[in-house]
């Protein structure tokens, strides 16, 4: 039987690998990269850097360029399932293909492979379409959350107290939904309204030498957010950045 | 200056366990470890394994008894915070008498260290305290919910959607707040109730030998969830569990 392993390689610093994910890549007979053009070479190399340095047996690599996302269409949902269903095709025709009956296929995710990241449902949907007989299992990451958090030197919970987990785009349209709100992909510094009753800790890069960390009430960091962001992206090409906000008492 | 590291250890496998991690235990002169009693002897033994595994240069465990929690009032989170400073008397002692000036010591945390653990707050408390001069860094872990969702090899999150992190009391006192919805320290199992339009994800002992698994729709499995929890708490003496709910159209 083939299997396919869904490796969590942490939120950027190479030594957020775990044991168990070192083991997995040491496994590994074809590692598959979906190539998202040059913006995000630094990504790519950060993989191949990791498989370099953890490989243990004769390896292929198979980049494939990722398809096109429509970033037009305000469907923004129905765009990314119909991206997810043309990688599937992509990753189906790889499983098929590229790996032999008895070889581990792996695909190297950033942060924990359970946050945000489409290569599960990806390789699920590869399984119920059964054209490719396949094992999976999903090794956990350190997540971008655990990262910025950790960098920051504060919890992610507070005492007996929820914490929820959004999108920029949510928080644009819904607010704040607890004093305890961690936004993942938010291109547009959504946090910029909010009053100083909100700390925002706010990390980029996270785990690489390019990481950047900003924290503060929000009115009196949100100017600095929104300029250093903007900077780095334009002087690397992508940026990939979180934050906690968390209403205080003052 | 003497510095102290709190690192996440990951969920029960010690192939959770990060290469940064391995080198922080490698690095650490003093180890801290609050015991629990008995009960909890498992996670203390499991503790004493890892620093035996990865420890590179003369160390030294020290132990002290975890101070009692009044687990009777009412006033929960006063409780939890008079425990903390009470546990923040005897860390500040630590800090000033088992470890010297150029020395490291250490916290192993399971999880991450930012999700439902008090070691960063005493640390902090001590720190605010002044009377020991430390600098601190909090190494982030695989938590419980990434090693969660792995195991049952589905995502955290869902597309454009937010997920919420919770407690059991929480949820008896709310309900579901979300689509979505973890639940941390739930020792009654306040799932029971729901309708067949939440799945649930449990898992108990995570990465642990002693793993247990269960899925389905809530009024399924809510029945086998508690019997399963009630056998494996009085055979162990102690549990560790968690959970996802997942709102499905059915």
């Amino acid at each position: 039987m083939k299997r396919i392993l869904i490796i969590g390689i942490g939120a950027g610093d190479p030594d957020h690998l775990t044991l168990q994910a070192v083991k997995a890549i040491a496994a590994t007979d074809v590692f598959f990269i979906l190539d998202k053009g040059e913006v995000k070479h630094d990504l790519v190399r950060l993989r191949h850097d990791l498989i370099e340095a953890h490989a243990r047996q004769p390896y292929r690599i198979v980049t494939v360029d990722d398809p096109e996302r429509d970033r037009i269409t305000p469907a923004y949902a129905a765009a990314v399932e119909d991206w997810r269903s043309r990688r599937a095709d992509i990753c189906e025709r790889l499983f098929r293909d590229e790996l032999a009956d008895d070889q581990v296929g792996a695909f190297l995710v950033w942060g924990d492979p359970g946050l945000y990241d489409s290569t599960l449902a990806i390789v699920e949907e590869i399984h119920r379409r059964g054209s490719v007989r396949f094992d999976h299992e999903v090794i956990p990451g350190v997540s971008s959350v655990s990262a910025l958090t950790a960098r920051h030197r504060t919890g992610l919970t507070r005492l007996t107290r929820p914490v929820h987990v959004t999108t920029g785009r949510r928080l644009a349209e819904e607010g704040p939904s607890a004093d305890d709100v961690v936004v993942m992909l938010d291109a547009h510094c959504a946090f910029a309204d909010l009053g100083d009753e909100y700390d925002i800790y706010w990390g980029a890069y996270l785990g690489t030498p390019d990481e950047i960390l900003v924290a503060g009430p929000v009115p009196e960091v949100a100017d600095r957010i929104r300029e250093v962001r903007a900077e780095a992206r334009a002087r690397k090409g992508w940026i990939m950045d979180t934050y906690l906000l968390r209403k205080t008492s003052r």
